[in-house]
């Protein structure tokens, strides 16, 4: 903070303020009025995933288009018809927000995405202060949904507020899109965005997408995550589960089967085995390996912090390496045998087996799937077993991957620079975001994540929360980020 | 039956009766009794596992006893005291009946074990009638306890109740020992066996156990059950539960150690691979495989019956040998990992794999415990896996198995071709039932298990039932019994 206070200092004795320092400026002297605008959001219990919350879901939606309303945009609320519990009953699914502001068709045109749901919370599970009280402590505001996602989106309109309260005019066009079933699955998402593709979206250049956070203290940009195949593997030898002491040494059992199919799958250091999985994975360039060279990362903190005695790699770089660039094999859990406390003597009848491969560039899902297929049924048919063998790729969606040098990132790089004083860190996510790769398939347009949370937000835990560095800073790097993209 | 009745006529045509087939006849002159009895034992909601049921459990031991001391015995209910619930909630447990009903220092003493608990029911567990309301269709009685075990424990009182009708004198000493926990772990059994050992039960000749069933339609002597060990294989990798996106590729994860490990311990055709487990296993004698020969077991029935498309071993000799009198290993299951439905994408931080060996002569647990504790351990340390690995007996018991040719087993061959005109199936069970081991080891007296129930009787399942003819025939079998043993 002290080199920032500076580093403004600096800028505002040296130079007349730049329209963008004094929207900065404006920012920084009213942050304790953002700090209460999010304390209002997260009041607000949205959870998407409890269906008895959702008024206050669908309460959420209606502040939010209220939000863009009083920055002179205009809101629809595009209906998505209902949800079907379990139990058979029906409610409403919340509208997603769509907001446009500005239509200067000499300007370029920025879509923003953010969401407004939440994951669930209460003060029983753990945390310090109630989830839903904005509580500020040691420059942390500590409450669910803080971080993910209501901050960033309160963020996107301060900067635009801040903005318009200094008579500026906005430097491109804006269209909003946020959601509240983000945290379940973003029901509808996809069906709103290939409707209103040609129509609605069709003037948009670029789509910024801050619901992500940082990879250590330093702000960064975030240019791919992996995809993901998640398989089945179910295995039956029985019509139903039998006592292993009546029956135990006469049937070919099940779960026999499945271990030896899933310990097929990864050797001990972790290296699938599947013959060419990884055929397709773009070789890794030079160039591309000294982006890792520069990013901040310490390996024995990361380790202490999953509580591991070692880790499958050393060195920084590999271990960024394996956890974005490479694909990774997991094994999750097995349905149908038994899985409680204690003690069951049971041959259970039919057992499913979870797996998932976390693909990368240029590898294909259906590939994927096939050569999985092909590989278990080999492993399979040299036991001969008698049993059932069925394998379902239960979902599978490509490795997302954005090129650095796009003008987005130009722009992200020199907002952060502008507003940090130092280099953006270019990273990527090893965890799979469907709605990154939904964005760019369907309106064909660069697609950035530009995160403002920190790396130790604590997002679907406890105590979730946002330094009020980040929330603030962060809305100045979205102001930057606008400036910047205007020019190029 | 029809047979039976010819054979009753002849004897009857020829000879004056002798003193049992007076009571023989007696029984199935009072059939309708003892059915109209089942039904008020079967309408006592006795479920041992439920801790909302145990007044139903403790006035079943009242009913119980009450019915001992209307055959003229003495009865004791002796306190196991409390037993505390998950929550911490105590409740008292059910006494054990123990009753004694004649003390003639020239008679031989049998001590008859039951239990007059049972497995929980619902009709919406899939029950064509109300679990508790004792109900025939087809020549079988319907009901939870019928056969498990309400049915010859009532049957045992019965028998005694004709001889003493009749005016006859009981031909043995009589000791009950019918507990109220069987279904949920035996608990207290033990300490009253050892605490009445010297005193109480100092005077049995003889045990016998009436809570098994037949293999087939032909009436059976149980002279082995296989023991057990069953294991938990503990493998920890992370302090908690890790995202498979935001780790995945970086961590040793558990799943894959535990699932090699699993792995490791059985081949594709069931064949046990931990090294000697074998070696104290006793070899199969000429004499004894023929008793294999002549027992009735149809594998294609019992095949069918499973649902399995092909079985481990095809002649009637092999299948019953690796049920009863081979050990076996099962997996079952493992805690701590994903287990429902669905897909989840996590690397589980701690799972537990549970699996279990069947013992048989002259395996013990102990011996067992290390082998499969070297052998686990030497297949992880060849892993260089950095995680922790606990291995864990979580119980172990020997195999149990009598001498066929034992006073006890005469006088039940016998007592069997008595009443049904066969000779007694001499059988096993693949099982292991911890009170007829704890029974002999504490006794040191010979034990029999001489079931009455059918081998369709679905225990523990829906639909339990035990046919009449079984109830009452079973009846005349255990009258028939005590005059055998009281010859021998």
């Amino acid at each position: 903070m002290l080199m920032l206070a500076v580093f403004h200092l600096f800028f505002l004795l040296v130079t007349q303020a730049s329209p963008l320092d004094q929207v900065l400026k404006y920012i920084d002297d009213h942050q304790d009025d953002y700090v209460k605008h999010l304390k209002e959001w997260v009041s607000i219990q949205s959870e998407s995933g409890d269906p008895l919350k959702r008024d206050k879901v669908i309460e959420m939606v209606h502040i939010a288009g209220k939000a863009i309303e009083s920055l002179g945009g205009s809101v629809e609320l595009t209906d998505l018809g209902t949800e079907e519990l379990p139990d058979g009953k029906m409610i409403p699914l919340p509208p997603v927000v769509l907001g446009e502001l500005g239509t200067d068709p000499n300007k370029t045109t920025v879509c923003i995405y953010g969401h407004i749901d939440v994951q669930p919370a209460r003060i029983e599970d753990g945390w310090a202060t109630d989830p839903y009280v904005l509580t500020e402590r040691n420059g942390k505001l500590y409450g669910r949904g803080a971080s993910d996602d209501k901050g960033p989106v309160l963020a996107w309109l301060h900067a635009i507020e801040a903005v318009q309260a200094l008579k500026q005019e906005l430097p491109v066009n804006l269209k909003f899109i946020f959601e509240a079933m983000e945290e379940s699955g973003s029901k509808g998402l996809e069906k709103i965005l290939s409707e209103k593709n040609a129509t609605y979206f069709s003037n948009v250049d670029y789509i910024v997408i801050s619901d992500s956070g940082w990879l250590s203290s330093n702000p960064a940009l975030t240019y791919g995550t992996r995809g993901l195949c998640y398989f089945l593997v179910e295995v039956q030898c029985a019509k139903q589960d039998l006592h292993s002491g009546l029956y135990g040494g006469v049937v070919h059992e099940a779960m026999t089967d499945l271990i030896a199919l899933l310990d097929s799958l990864v050797n001990s250091t972790g290296h699938i085995l599947i013959p060419d999985i990884d055929e397709d994975v773009v070789p890794l360039t030079n160039e591309e390996h000294l982006l890792y060279k520069t990013i901040e990362f310490n390996p024995e903190g990361f380790k202490d912090n999953i509580g591991a005695t070692r880790l499958r790699h050393e060195t920084k770089e590999d271990l960024l390496l394996h956890r974005w660039r490479f694909p990774s094999l997991s094994i999750h859990g097995i349905e149908g045998a038994f899985s409680g406390p204690g003690a069951k003597t049971v041959i259970p009848a039919k057992v499913i087996g979870k797996f998932s491969i976390r693909l990368v560039p240029d590898m294909d899902p259906n590939k994927v799937n096939r050569q999985v297929a092909t590989y278990l049924s080999q492993v399979f048919a040299e036991r001969r077993s008698p049993n059932k063998l069925r394998i379902t790729l239960n979902n599978g969606s490509k490795a997302w991957v954005a090129d650095v040098t796009d003008k987005q990132y130009v722009a992200g790089r020199r907002a952060i620079s502008r507003v940090f004083g130092v280099e953006a860190e270019l990273i990527r996510g090893g965890g799979t975001i469907p709605i990154v790769r939904m964005f760019q398939q369907t309106m064909q347009k660069s697609v950035m994540m530009l995160p403002i949370g920190g790396a130790g937000d604590a997002i679907h835990s406890q105590d979730e929360s946002i330094s009020r560095d980040n929330y603030i800073n962060g809305t100045k790097l979205l102001a930057a980020y606008l400036a910047e993209i205007s020019q190029l």
